[in-house]
């Protein structure tokens, strides 16, 4: 039931475009997928997403497991019905959460949202609290494959641990192989054969180690493979060589994932070096604090400028927002703290990210990816604000 | 523009049902207007308003005029055009909540979230704080109406004061007296024909102060008529009371407007006593703390009977949030404290209470209001939370 399909690549770069088969549809890459953590995509109804044109979305298995529980969610005939979204989902398997809760330790990620406590990491697995109750916890990589096939998405992630981008190599190399061995332990513990499990390439930032985890990696022969540990505070240039470090040594047959990328000028620099799917928390969280995308960058509603502002948030945009309502209407809505206003923006964010997403994608079909890429770049700053 | 025509009354009830012309199209009577304070119903976008059954939202002066100022409004067409709502729209004067600021005032509506201040009376209008930033305003009846004006709604409200309902006879003779006047002063300020006028009869729970008042705002012979000063405290059987006083004296071409009412009882009541129109926040701001109502009555959300509830809010519920989640998962939202639960409990609240008019339009044109009306009051309960 799932399959990967390779349609169409460019001459001027790695970018691909292809079709991913689940079994709840089928899902046009390079694709992003919106984040539904705990079950559902803050402020949207899955109406909305499928309007703004999200053909997959994220859920995490850290989060459903601890509310409302794996086995809630199966008595529900699972995700898909639990939430009311019918097309593919993936769960992740809830590993960068749970390292993000460490203490001491660096997450440059934007903030999870998640307090850090006491987490204890050994080869079988880790310990950790919750961030409801304070209950203590124990993950295995079996034990988040049982939790992931109660839950029931499309494709699910193997437990891994997400290596913070200044550890030395030593470490680095520890938590590279336990990943490893973590994987295989997935692998072997996962029967549902509707459900397609992918692993993940660590390596931190060093090369040889990237190099010799996506030959691990590819060699389990799982029906696609991620990349993890980037986009982790370490500079853009590191972040694009290690991607074009590891992509010759992955199987190109299959989809791959960039977790937790990210920004649109990210998304299409990883495009162009052939990643295939991505997921980030930037488009809808910077919409919930007021920070739009236009074609030349960010910007805040709440500024004083937009007043008075008669312009949609986006001139030409297609999106609900900009169709219906001015700068100044949601601003206003900001201003009253009114909920309607996080929704208005975050439905924005997403079709600009989505859109984004369609317009490389037949950039690529007409062979003229790398031109699309530059003349996007040559425009858009990461913040005006 | 503006034209009420009776289609059709009740032989067991003063019950009637009529169409209300307005120059953003009609409404079927009798109506329940949810309140869209300050430019939006929370957590709503006017489509879905309309979706839900809404033929006509309520927008208050006093909040419209602080924020973003009736200038503002105006510059972008008026109300309608900025906040996106093409149907008709209500303003309120302001009075209210004006008097609401008063310190030492008795306001037992449910809280209207502004913080009581300073707050003058003269006969010449209110001097009052503003409860954003505390600058000081004064209000007169021409005032209100350039205001209104500028804001455009289909019905306006002429200044009022609405009196305690424990004040005594002098205070509340007083003030009665004045409210006259500014309708007066309100009916000579306004110029422009596409806006109704109602005025508001006032006389606080004394029976003959509320008769001269019913017959002083008819003889102004204004398109509408309000009465104001009820559900402030006073007991269900003394609104009633009031109501049935008041009725016999106020011209019955024209539509009546019971401000401030109310519960799914309190309107059943009313329609019964020959009322048209209603406005109440409780089905919005009960949705928000999680109430919601089916037939037999009123129930929170995040009682933990619901965490397994497979079943709709309300069975047979004709609602968006009825036909799409279940009880568990709207549960596991305000969990959460995602703004999606505030949304769907909003949305259903809504419809339960623009269908209940629905229904009883129907009782009424099968000459059969009463049982109506009786069959619903034997099953629902005010609260079972």
């Amino acid at each position: 039931m799932f399959k990967f399909i390779v349609q169409s690549k460019t001459s001027d770069s790695n970018a691909r475009i292809g079709i991913l088969h689940t079994p709840h549809g089928k899902i046009h890459s390079p694709f992003f997928m919106p984040i539904g953590t705990t079950g559902f995509v803050k402020t949207l109804t899955p109406d909305e997403l499928q309007t703004i044109g999200a053909e997959i979305i994220l859920a995490n298995t850290y989060h459903l497991y601890l509310r409302p529980g794996a086995s809630a969610v199966k008595k529900f005939g699972g995700l898909h019905k639990w939430m009311g979204w019918n097309g593919p989902i993936l769960t992740d398997s809830g590993g960068y959460q749970i390292f993000s809760l460490q203490e001491n330790r660096k997450n440059p990620h934007i903030n999870a949202g998640i307090h850090r406590a006491h987490v204890k990491i050994s080869d079988e697995g880790v310990e950790f609290k919750s961030h409801i109750d304070g209950s203590i916890h124990f993950f295995t990589p079996e034990k988040v494959i049982k939790i992931e096939n109660a839950l029931g998405a499309d494709i699910i992630m193997a437990l891994d641990e997400c290596i913070p981008y200044d550890a030395d190599k030593k470490y680095t190399l520890e938590a590279t192989k336990r990943t490893h061995e973590w994987a295989v332990k997935c692998k072997k513990a996962h029967k549902i054969k509707s459900q397609a499990l992918f692993a993940i390439v660590q390596g931190g930032m060093f090369k040889d180690l990237r190099i010799e985890s996506a030959k691990f990696i590819t060699n389990l022969d799982l029906p696609g493979t991620a990349i993890g540990g980037l986009s982790v505070g370490e500079t853009k240039t590191k972040m694009y060589e290690m991607i074009e470090t590891v992509m010759p040594h992955i199987n190109n047959k299959k989809p791959v994932y960039l977790m937790g990328v990210g920004s649109p000028i990210d998304i299409l620099e990883a495009i162009d070096r052939g990643i295939d799917m991505f997921d980030c928390v930037m488009p809808t969280r910077l919409a919930r604090h007021g920070s739009f995308w236009d074609k030349n960058g960010r910007y805040n509603i709440k500024n004083s400028r937009y007043r008075l502002d008669q312009k949609p948030l986006m001139d030409k945009c297609g999106c609900y927002t900009c169709k219906k309502f001015t700068r100044s209407y949601i601003r206003h809505l900001f201003m009253e703290k009114e909920t309607l206003g996080l929704r208005l923006m975050t439905i924005h964010n997403l079709y600009f990210l989505l859109n984004l997403m369609r317009e490389a994608r037949i950039a690529i079909i007409e062979n003229k990816f790398g031109k699309f890429k530059k003349s996007f770049l040559a425009k858009f700053k990461e913040s005006n604000e």
